[in-house]
C-alpha cells in the first residue's frame, strides 16, 4: 500500500498545491501524521515558549487523486488509525473557551497502554479521529491555515471523523489534493481547552470520486446520521450556516418546500458542537439515516 | 396522586410565586400542562397573528415542596408522561435559526399514532421532552418569562429532559416552587425553527430535596452522563459558561487542580446544543458517569 511520509507536510490548503504521491479512486493509502505540536513537545517541563509556532498543524500530504476536478466530490473513507504510545495534552493561556482565566501554561504527557490513556489515575478509551483533513481551496477562498477550518475542510476537529466514517470533501481544484493530520487519541465535543489527546498517527483511507456533484460543505456520513459540518466566526453563525444548508439540502433532495424542510430541521436533526476554540468555529448537523440517506444526495451512478 | 391542573399556569418565573398545591420530599405529582401556545393554534389555516402572544409558555404550578429553604437542591425525576393525540409546529418570520429568510409562516399539525408523528409521510417515533421546568428566582434575577432559561431553569428546550431523567434545579426561594410546561413529543438538538413538535401532555414527576448544597446552575442526570445546563446571549457565551462550571465541578469533587480539570474536560466532556432559538442560548455539558459520580456531588446523607 501507499504511504505517505510525515516528513511531507503542508501548513496550509491552497489553490496552488504540489502533490507528493497519486492514488486511483478505490486506492487505499496510509498517511503518517505529526501531532499537532509536529513532534516538538516531548516533556513535561518543555517551555511553550521554544515551541516554534510557524510549524504547527501539520497535514501529511497532498495526495492527487486520479480525474478529481473542480464540481466533483472526494469520498474518503476512514479505515484504520494505528496510534503512538503517548499524546500530550496542553493548555495555554488566551487560548480556549477559559483562555483569559489562568496564566500558567500547562502540560501533560498522555501515556497510552492498552488502547487506554492514563490521566489523573483514570483509564479512558481512546477514541482516534482526525483533526485536520482537507483538499486544496478556491481561488475565491485562497490560502488558510491548516489551523482554520473552512468549506474545503482544514482543522475542523469533528470526533465523528473516526474509523468507520467517511467524509465528503468539495474538490476545487484538479486531483482534489487530499492532506491529513493533526489526530486525537481523545476529544470532547467543543475541544474546550484548545487541544485533545494530540498524537502522532498512522491514518489509512480509501479515496472514491464522484463525478459533477459538489456540495458547498464537507458532509460526513456516520453508521447512523450523514452530518453537514460548517464553519463560522462564531458558533451562533456555524449554527445558521449549518441550518441553512441543512434546510436545503433535505428540500432538494427529499422534493419538499424549504418551509416543510426548515419544520422538519428542526424535529430531527442535531446541531452539534465540533470545536468553539479554533479561528473559525464548526458545527456540524446530524441527519438521521432514516431521513435522508447517502445515496439521495451522491447517487452511487456517479461514482468513478 | 396530586394532579396540578393545566388552568394552574404562570407565565413567568419571580421570587415571588404563590404555591398552588404542596407536596413533600418522595412524593410523585401530575402536572397537566398545556402547550407553548396554550392550545391556541388548532387549524393549520390560523392566522399566526391572531394569536395571544401575552399567555405563551405557560408553566403549570408552582408546587410548594415542604423543608425547601434558598441554599437546597430540588431534584426532580421525571417519571412519565402522556401525550395528547396531535402536536403542532411552527415557523414564524423573524424566528429560528433562519428567521430573516422568510416572509410566510406556516403551521403543520402532526398526528402522533401509534407513538410516531405523521409528517411528510415519513413516521417519526415520539421522545416526549420538557421544555420548560424550573423554581422561584433569586431577588438579583428578578422576573424572568418563562419563554427564557436561566439559572432556575426555564425555557431550557433541552431534549434529555425526558423520562427516566432527573433534573436537579438551585432552591433559591422557600418551597422551590416548581412549575412545568412546553413539552415536546420531538425535537432536535438547536431547535432550529423555534418550535419542536408542540403539545399538551400529563407529566408525572416525583420530588426530592437535597438539604445545604446548591449548585449555580440546573444538572441533569441521565443513565450515561452528568449535565450541567447553563445558558447565555449567544452559543459561545453559553459555551464559555458550561466549560467554567464543569471545570469548577470537577476541580472540586474529584480533588485536583483547575489546570487538571480544563484538560480533563476537553478530554472527555461534550458541550452540546440544546437550543439557539430562545431570548437567551442554552449549552448543556455532558459529563460521562465513569468520571464522576452524581453522589460525588449530591451525596446520598444530605437527603431529606
Amino acid at each position: 500500500m501507499k504511504t505517505i511520509d510525515v516528513s511531507k507536510a503542508v501548513y496550509s490548503f491552497k489553490p496552488a498545491m504540489q502533490a507528493v504521491e497519486t492514488a486511483k479512486p478505490g486506492e487505499e493509502i496510509t498517511f503518517i501524521t505529526a501531532d499537532c505540536w509536529n513532534g516538538q513537545i516531548c516533556r513535561e517541563d518543555q517551555l511553550i515558549t521554544d515551541v516554534d509556532f510557524s510549524i504547527l498543524n501539520p497535514a501529511t500530504g497532498p495526495l492527487y487523486v486520479e480525474g478529481a476536478e473542480p464540481g466533483d466530490t472526494l469520498k474518503v473513507s476512514i479505515l484504520d488509525f494505528v496510534l503512538a504510545d503517548h499524546g500530550v495534552i496542553n493548555i495555554i493561556p488566551g487560548h480556549g473557551t477559559l483562555g483569559n482565566r489562568f496564566t500558567e501554561p500547562t502540560t501533560r504527557i498522555l501515556p497510552i497502554v492498552d488502547s487506554k490513556i492514563e490521566f489523573l489515575g483514570l483509564s479512558l478509551p481512546v477514541k482516534p479521529m482526525i483533526g485536520v483533513i482537507g483538499v486544496a481551496t478556491t481561488l475565491e477562498d485562497g490560502e488558510i491555515s491548516t489551523g482554520t477550518p473552512w468549506k474545503h475542510g482544514g482543522n475542523m476537529d469533528t470526533k465523528d471523523i473516526c474509523a468507520g466514517a467517511a467524509i465528503f470533501l468539495p474538490v476545487s481544484q484538479t486531483g482534489a489534493m487530499l492532506a491529513i493530520g493533526d489526530v486525537h487519541a481523545l476529544m470532547g465535543d467543543g475541544e474546550v481547552c484548545v487541544t485533545g489527546c494530540e498524537i502522532g498517527a498512522r491514518v489509512t483511507v480509501k479515496v472514491d470520486l464522484i463525478k459533477g456533484i459538489h456540495m458547498t460543505w464537507p458532509m460526513l456520513e456516520t453508521n447512523t446520521h450523514l452530518m453537514i459540518i460548517t464553519s463560522g466566526e462564531t458558533l451562533d453563525k456555524a449554527a445558521e450556516t449549518a441550518s441553512a444548508e441543512t434546510v436545503d439540502c433535505l428540500s432538494q433532495h427529499l422534493g419538499i418546500s424549504w418551509h416543510e424542510a426548515y419544520m422538519l430541521t428542526s424535529l430531527v436533526v442535531d446541531l452539534k458542537v465540533s470545536q468553539c476554540v479554533d479561528p473559525m468555529k464548526t458545527i456540524r448537523a446530524a441527519i438521521p439515516k432514516n431521513v435522508i440517506s447517502i445515496n439521495q444526495i451522491f447517487p452511487t451512478r456517479r461514482y468513478v
